[in-house]
């Protein structure tokens, strides 16, 4: 293995599969990790804690260098299946171009503002976020042009200009992402990506559907509880 | 006067007088403004918010288009002495390229990243924000070229990419911002613009140091109250 910098890196860890292998990559490249969550008021937000949690003992992030904010200002906006409880959880519907319900309004803008915040305060200079075009379900703030252009806000935005946005699984389809979480020994049983329910994942939401998918492709079982598992091939 | 337009227009407004003016310009334009006002933990938050109501009844904003959205979290970042009651706000240096401690890193990001979140949901196309370059104190947010690396990123990161942020007052000199308070006959005795205390203007802040000096070139008299008014020509 190549040597590992001694530059920390802030990794926004959500508790869903996508975050965890890009803090497992992360791990491969960086001594130092810091790790960030937040809440926005999602149903399955006490899940994702306990999930983000899992993974920091697992990476040895220190408490100090744990960061939970709550952006549930975000459900104040409304306008998304995500955060407000009066619009349902939409089942999946096979590969669509539009925009799904479960789209918060620029949501990732105020996720990574966030990190940025915080690892000028932490001192880190990258920030690895999970984001995927592959499987994004048409979000605009998972395409690579979209972090080209934060990369180009933060350069104009920040005081010495030297954050950098990494987005090392955004090519990956959902079967890279699970082979990938295999060999770099990910612990996938911490990980949860249901939107619909907290308890057990629901097996038919989009996110469900494509993380399921993406094992059935892999030819392997997903570790995690299921109230079903349909099959997506 | 021209005609206005029927698009509606959100104007963050802070309650300062950058952001009155700003208010007026829209006002211009627009037949119909929204008005966003976030408080984010700042000493000064109550004064603000009254002015923001204030600011929001002289120009007609009906009470369902203005949003109160309270974004604390920026004070669990820290870094800041609008934010963290540990650090002291320091008096007025004279200009200085340095980037004052008053600085939440990547402040503006997250304001705008909320009205471009907000204009989506209430279908509003352009959003104003009262930002100034050339009193800005070095803050690297407040610079053109950040407003247009903004701007390219809504375009990758929103659902239809036409929402546009527009600066009116960013290339304005403090005394052009008062007589242009004036000739609008906005309500300047609605504004305050002091981050020091929330009573009464410190008169010696950086804020109410750059105000009081755009009036006094202005020859004009500031209708709000100060603790103490000194002569910064």
């Amino acid at each position: 293995m190549s040597e590992k910098s001694n530059e920390l890196a802030v990794v926004l860890v959500s508790g869903g599969m996508d975050s965890l292998v890009t803090a497992a990559m992360a791990n491969e490249k960086h001594q130092r990790m810091a790790f960030l969550h937040l809440n926005y008021g999602q149903k399955t937000q006490d899940r994702e804690l306990k999930c983000f949690n899992e993974i920091a003992d697992h990476y040895n992030v220190p408490k100090s260098l744990r960061k939970i904010i709550d952006i549930s200002f975000l459900s104040q906006i409304g306008g998304s299946s995500l955060t407000d409880d009066s619009i349902d959880v939409k089942d999946y519907k096979g590969d669509s171009e539009e925009i799904p319900d479960s789209y918060v309004p620029f949501r990732n803008t105020h996720i990574v503002a966030m990190a940025v915040s915080w690892s000028e305060v932490v001192g880190a200079k990258k920030i690895y976020i999970g984001a995927v075009y592959e499987d994004s379900s048409g979000y605009p703030d998972c395409r690579p042009s979209y972090y080209q252009a934060l990369n180009n806000l933060i350069k104009e935005g920040t005081k010495d200009g030297d954050i950098e946005v990494v987005t090392p699984v955004i090519h990956m389809k959902k079967e890279e992402i699970v082979k990938k979480a295999i060999s770099l020994q990910a612990p996938l049983s911490s990980s949860y990506s249901c939107y619909a329910r907290g308890d057990k994942a629901c097996g038919i939401c989009d996110s469900c559907a494509l993380r399921l998918r993406g094992f059935q492709i892999a030819g392997l079982e997903d570790p995690i509880e299921y109230d079903q598992r349909p099959n997506y091939l």
